[in-house]
């Protein structure tokens, strides 16, 4: 029986990313084009009850470097992924368990980024992720990419 | 003996923020124009062997909440402090321990956040951070405070 990729994925997380465990992070979704992680209050929490702002921008961070993770996986590529710069934006307060969400499905782009990273060794994509508490929208997240091959 | 400024405002991000224990944060410098957060590589370790991205915003996050937090507890204002953006720029991979240190000796600009949140409750300030391995800036942050009396 094949293993699911949430399972794959967590296991790879929690490895190689030991803050991912620190933060409880539980992945709900593991696809190509839509990657969906989880994460609790207690051990992401501040002085006000609320999420931490550094751990709001670590899940939004893991969620959209591990959709990339996967779809360069899938396409056979053996890449380096870095981020290059990022932007959060804090919405609102978030008080309780909270999910990050990245989709991504503009085919056109990830075969222009795919050709480029053949060609040149070197490619930059952009992906946005969202934070989500109880259905509402909390934080929005931007990141460069790069990946080296 | 008064304790150490040092001591006192790690033991308060350890107990409040339990994130940075995980990340083994230590709290270096903790001054009114000055704050400096060190943390191991080993907590925060992505699958490159060098530090996670989500880390390095946490840290840098962290470096300037808790020079807010000293200059808002400093001048007796009981102030919620929240962040409301932020922009992270990677300049280099970090292979090893690293440090975040945020400066901030603008009294013109402290006294009229000070004036302004007096008057209408709520001011805003822009805070720096970079990121230091091994004497070399490694990354850059920058992010906007809000505090709400």
């Amino acid at each position: 029986m094949m293993e699911e990729p949430e399972t794959r994925v967590q296991r790879y997380l929690y490895q190689y990313i030991p803050l991912s465990a620190a933060m409880g992070v539980q992945v709900r979704a593991a696809r190509l084009e839509h990657v969906r992680l989880a994460a609790p209050l207690a051990p992401n929490v501040n002085h006000t009850e609320t999420v931490f702002g550094g751990s709001a921008a670590a899940l939004a961070t893991l969620s959209a470097w591990t959709l990339l993770h996967l779809r360069l996986e899938d396409a056979g590529l053996d890449a380096r992924l870095v981020i290059q710069r990022s932007r959060m934006e804090y919405e609102k307060p978030i008080p309780g368990d909270f999910e990050a969400l990245c989709d991504f499905a503009d085919e056109p782009v990830w075969e222009r980024f795919r050709t480029t990273l053949a060609r040149r060794g070197r490619a930059r994509l952009t992906l946005s992720a969202r934070l989500i508490h109880m259905s509402n929208r909390v934080a929005s997240f931007e990141g460069e990419f790069v990946a080296l091959s």
